[in-house]
Parts: structure tokens; sequence; C-alpha cells
């Protein structure tokens, strides 16, 4: 049975029913990345002994004291400490380094059940551009994005049908939507990072990678995601208010994101939605250059260890970091800092005159070559906002590529967002294959 | 010789010019321990062995190639993850849990050649009142404060020179008022707090407690504090201007802090500084409860691991804190965040018009009893705020117990802040031992 194809929402349901075990299900996700993983390569360390190890473990748990993801396979990208596994962040100075410490989000998933398959691929402290040579499963010349490469390959591949990544400036959202899977960057904070390799601090946020909004909204749970009022029933985009954001860097689109963007529109008003162009306050403009300013200030702080324990292993962007090479005072870093904190709570107000806004998760489908990751160049605004955003698949760009688009709602709507992405995917996959 | 009586500074010249070795400092520090620890009680961990193991080591290194702690001790609170030592935050989840695992902060530290004498003392997690059994060397009926209560006892009982805490509300500032050192409590997020357990991400900074600001300057540009300007030479109270800041909650304060901070006002008009009263705009009468909202919420995602784990192993004050018991909205957060974010860039502007804020560290003395660690009540506001603080000894409250008072400076103008901090701490340490 090849049920790595499944989904997890669906995996769980044939494992509480009896229907398949966990070591069946892991041996096919097993036998998948097998086949698989000398093309796509999105594996940093993956045991299959300790695999069916924990398979087998939990495969002896009483039906009655199973947890909420009881034999749900996972994929973490290798920023995230793991007992068992070592935690390289593609950097020689961590190579095979394997503290027993788990993070936070690993202790939360282990207690509800879930069997942990192997570290993803990431760019260096998921801090670079500069990829590890996992290949996008759409188009194997093409990047499938970063720094979270391997885990949107590894779930674009069936090999695995959830992973957990890291958004500091675009990680989660642009290699879902390379990769044409769904990707939530939640809001800052809401699920722990402690344990996760630092950047900027007040950015990096833990998301997570699916191929369905159900399984987003398992782990969303299970992570400890909740709105102050949960959602009732099923969203309807018919009689629902969407806002277009098209953002301050909209020059930056290429022509399969303004066909995207167009094409999702269009699917929406189709489906009796009301779509609103709205432009931004003009403060937002200076977004992009304030979120560069934190970040470089912030990378010299996360880097420092590394830089002083062995700056030649590191490359030379974070060491410029560091060393504060753009020369940002500290003057020019709370300016920047101050003014994006004001501007949560304007985004928050506008954000909840609607059911979602729609904006560009990328500025086109993913370039061809491994050398780059591509531009995070639309996502940078929402994660320094801290508000939820979650790349919707189904839309298509050159060569059929996958484009993606965002959703975004206030602080803290994330469970609510999810509902609207179910409604939205749904229409997108269904009706967005062709840009006509 | 009696090395450990010795700053850090000063043991750092002696190593230096070749008149003390690591190893004989080292027996001089696990002498005085061995004599004192049953009594102060302020280690969680400290193994004998491998402090020599490291002292060697650190003698063997050419004069040439030694860093800028070469052999300098330092104590960690163990809240702090550490390669051969056990992190086990006083709870019983933790107990002997030992990954190989260095915090950001540790890395830096090793690098520089510091010798890590072991972990210290702290209440569970670093985020409840009650406390480890720790004593206060200056009145062993009384608690040292807390959460940092090891560090803070170790240093003031010349077991180690150096020793890292945490603030979350008031973690350095309180224990090192209560135990008459020096504690620097930073700019937010201006040291790496990477593999430091989470209580609050907002509020979470890394600090470090010394018996001189020679050695917090020490250690402050080891660990890469720095402002845009360099302080320039040394700064004089004489014609200087500081401003005092009884605070919102300046009610809580007992006998000892009201005088306390009379006499500090007095000692530096004595010498020749100017003093304004000065009363802060009305907003900041919310930054008691603000704090407190940030502060449940924050807690809610950091323990949730734990509290997925072993619900059971964690006190009642932080499953409540998971559980939200007080039903605090996202909303509420929100505004609280919001707020308080707001405020940064006000008092940075009014703390930028004087040398530095005088402000009360505690409410009193050391409470009696190692039940509580004391009230943080004067600290929250600051540590929301970001701007690093100071506490200075020198003063005295009922029977002869130290009361440390605060200086607090703009956000990154921690060694600006330190140079007020030499000068002023001078004059209390001479002058501040009578209230009279």
């Amino acid at each position: 049975m090849d049920s790595h194809l499944l989904t997890a929402t669906e995996v769980l349901a044939r494992l509480q029913d009896g229907s398949l075990t966990v070591e069946q299900y892991a041996q096919s996700l097993l036998a998948r990345i097998e086949r698989r993983d000398s093309t796509i390569m999105a594996w940093a360390y993956l045991d299959p002994g300790y695999v069916l190890e924990q398979a087998r473990i939990l495969d002896k748990i009483p039906a009655e004291k199973r947890g909420p993801l009881h034999g749900v396979a996972i994929g973490v990208k290798d920023v995230i400490y793991t007992k068992r596994m070592p935690t390289q962040h593609n950097s020689p100075a961590y190579e095979g380094d394997a503290p027993e410490y788990d993070a936070g989000p690993i202790k939360i998933l282990k207690a509800a059940g879930a069997l942990l398959l192997g570290k993803t691929t990431t760019t260096e402290f998921a801090a670079t551009k500069f990829g590890p040579k996992t290949r996008n499963p759409h188009g194997l010349a093409r990047t499938p994005g970063g720094s979270s490469s391997g885990s949107a390959a590894a779930v674009s591949d069936f090999q695995a049908p959830i992973a957990l990544g890291t958004q500091t400036g675009g990680s989660i959202i642009r290699p879902a939507s390379f990769c044409g899977i769904y990707g939530l960057k939640p809001t800052w904070n809401s699920i722990t990072r402690e344990g996760v390799k630092f950047s900027a601090l007040i950015y990096d946020t833990l998301g997570i990678f699916a191929r369905s909004v159900e399984d987003l909204d398992l782990l969303a749970g299970v992570l400890g995601l909740a709105d102050d009022s949960p959602p009732v029933g099923n969203f309807s985009v018919k009689g629902s208010k969407f806002a277009v954001v098209l953002t301050p860097v909209w020059a930056e689109a290429g022509p399969g994101t303004i066909a995207a963007m167009q094409r999702a529109v269009k699917l929406l008003r189709d489906n009796g939605a009301e779509v609103d162009e709205v432009t931004l306050p003009p403060e937002f403009n200076k977004m992009r250059q304030w979120y560069w300013t934190v970040l470089r200030s912030e990378g010299q702080t996360s880097f420092l260890p590394e830089y002083r324990a062995d700056k030649e292993a590191l490359h030379q962007t974070l060491i410029d970091q560091v060393e504060n090479s753009t020369k940002i005072s500290h003057a020019a870093h709370l300016e920047a800092f101050d003014n994006i904190a004001a501007l949560r709570p304007v985004i928050d107000k506008i954000a909840k005159q609607y059911s979602a806004i729609l904006t560009p998760s990328v500025p086109d489908v993913a370039p061809l070559g491994q050398e780059t990751t591509g531009d995070q160049v639309f996502n940078t605004m929402w994660t320094a906002l801290h508000v939820p955003v979650i790349n919707i698949p189904g839309l298509k760009g050159e060569e059929n590529m996958p484009v993606g688009v965002s959703l975004v709602a206030p602080r803290y709507h994330d469970r609510h967002l999810l509902g609207v992405a179910k409604a939205v995917g749904k229409i997108f996959e269904a009706e967005g294959g062709s840009n006509q």
C-alpha cells in the first residue's frame, strides 16, 4: 500500500481504525525516500533504523493511550535540536554534532505520538540564501527554495506528510510556493522556538509544511495555536471579503506572480467573494529597509558565538553580519525596531476588516539552479509584523511550475486563517492549474 | 594565597603576569567552595575534577594565544545549557539531564578562555518565586533573592568572581541587591540567549553578577556589548545630572529602600551631581499590569513542552500559565505587548537627558526565610522596556543587610551605564554604609 501518498489526517484515520500500523506506514515512507533521495536530496540525516524503532514502540501503545499525532511522520528542519539525530545547521562547525537535546516543539510532537523521520536540509543556519543541493520535485533543475529547502521538498515529494521549518525572512512561504504545497508561518512566538537556532530573535518563527490545510490545522492544534474565538463551521468564500495587498515591493513581481495574483482575484470573485485592492499607509513603504536593518543587527548578536568559536567555518554573509560591515548603528536599529512594532497594531486593524489579505508569496516560480534559494522580498514585511501567513498552492507559472499566493490574518488569528485557507485552497487547487 | 578573594580583573592581571596559574586559582576557589557550600548552598552542580581539568588545559595555552578571559572563573545559572555539566532547571523533569550542548553565551565565554566553575541554583525554570535552599551570605536566615539565587550568593560569598544569571522580571537586580553585589541586566537581546531556558521571550535577558564594575565591563566587552559611541574617559559624578524615578509602584517601598533612595540622592548631590525627581508620563502607570499580562501569555507558549511531556513535574504556577487560568485573551496580550513597545522609545528619550536614572532595586532588604525569593515589583517595568539596569551595592538597611539601588540608561547604552556605575558605586561603597 502506498500510504506515503496519504496526508497526515488520512494516515491518522487508518492508524486509528487499525487498517494500518505505524511500522507499515514507516516502511512505505522509507521506501519512497529510498527511491527518491538520490534525486531530491531533501535529507540532512535519516536513520531508517531509528524510524522503525519509533514505529514499533508507537504500535505497542494501546489505542486508548495514543496521542493526537499517533504515528504521523514528520520531517524536521536541521536547525531544530533533536535527541538521537544530529543537528548540523548545514555548517561545518556543527558537522556530526548531536547533543541529546529536544527543542520545545519536538517535545510537544513526541508527547503527541509523532514519528520523527529525520532532519531536512537547510541553508547554513537558515540564514543564508546559498542552498543545499536539494532539488525541486516539480522541476529538478530548480531550487525548492529556502532556507527550509528539505522540508518543503520532502513534503512536496511525498517523502513526508508534514515537516517543520522556520521563517526569519521567507523561509516557509517561499519554499512552500516553489514546491506547490501549503506552508503556515504562524504568529510570532505563538509556538515556542526554544531549541531552534537563532538568526533574528524578533523575526524567527517556527512553521509547518503540509499537502493539506487539514494537516496544518491538526499540527497547529497540537502545537498550541488557539484564537481567542475558535472559528465556527466551514468558512465559505461566497459572501466573504478579501483585501488584495500588492505591497510596496510589487515592482519585484515577475510574470508568474502577476498572473497568479490576477487569477487568484478572479477565482475569489468568481466564487462569490468581494475583493478590494488595498494600499497600505505610506509608513509601510519603509518596512523593507527597516526589516533589513533589524535583521542585520540581530544577526550580530545571534552569530557571535559561532564567530568567536570558529570564524573560518562561517559563510561570509554571516561574518559580515557579526562584524557589522554595513555599519548599522544601534540608533538606526532601534528606530527600525520601534517603527516596525508600531505598525503591528496597524496591520491587525486593517486585516480585521477582511476574511484575509491576499498577497504575493514570491516574485515568480522557483528560479533555475540550486545556487540560491530565491528571493524573500514579498515575505519579510509580514514576518516582521508577526502576522500569520499561509501559502496557498494551486496556481501555476512558466513550465507549469507552482506559484503560490499568501493569505494573511491579524496576529493570533491563525486558526481562523486556516479555515479561510481551506476554502480558498480547495478552489485554487481545483481551478488554478492554468493562468489563462 | 587567597586568590578567591580577587575580582576577575585582578585575577586576570596575575594570570597574565605569571604570578598565578589557573590551577592555583581554581584550587583556591574550590577550597572556598568546599568550606562554604554546606552553609550557602549556591551550587546545583560542581565537579572539582572538571574544574581542574579545564584549569590545566588553560595553563598550557601559550601566553600569546590566551583569550581575554583567560582563566577567569564563572558560575553559570542552571537554566543555561552547558556541555559536560547537567542543566537541571531546578525541575524534577530535568534531573540529571546533561545534553552536550553549549548555550550561545557559553560558547563565547569558552572561546575567550573562561573557566566554567559549575551550575548555580535557580528557582524552577527561573520562573517561580519558590526558592532553592540557597542562603544569603550577608544573613543566613534570609533569601539571596531569585531566580538567580546561586549566582548572586556565590559571587557575594567569594566562591566565584563572576556568574551568569537571567532576568525575566527582576532575577538579576533583586538578588544582586539582596546580596550586596553588582548586577547588570543589559539591553534585551544585546547578548544572545540561545540555549537559555525560555520563560517570556520578549523579556528574558542574560545578565552578569560581579563584585566590581570593572568585572562587569570586562564581561560586557567579551559578550559583545558595544554602544554606538564608546564612553570616553572616566565618568565624573561632579557636574553630572541624574533623574530619580520612584516609579508608579513606589508605594511598595519599605523603610530600607526609602532610606536607601534618600541616601543615594544625598550622596550624589554631596558629590556634585544635579538630581532631578522625574515623574514618568501617566501611561507608565499601566506598565505593571501590562507586564504581567504579557508574562503570563508568553509563559503559556514557553512551558507548553514541559506541560505536555510531564505536567505532574511542573509547579502549579507554571501549570496555571499554560492553562491560562487567568483567562488572558490574545487581544489583551497584544494590547499590552504593543503598548509596552510604544513606551520603549519614550523611556529612551527621557533617559537620554540624564547620565542615568536612579530607581529602586527592591522593596527592602532580603526577606527572612528561603521559601520565597522576594518581590520583583521594582524591576519588571525596566525589563519590559528592554533598557539596561545595574544594581549598585553599598547602601544598607535593617540588620546591616544590603539594599541596592538601580541605575538605568537608554537601550544600547550599556557601556555608558557601566561607566556611570563605576563612579557611583565607588561613592556608595565608600560612604553608603550607614543610612543616617
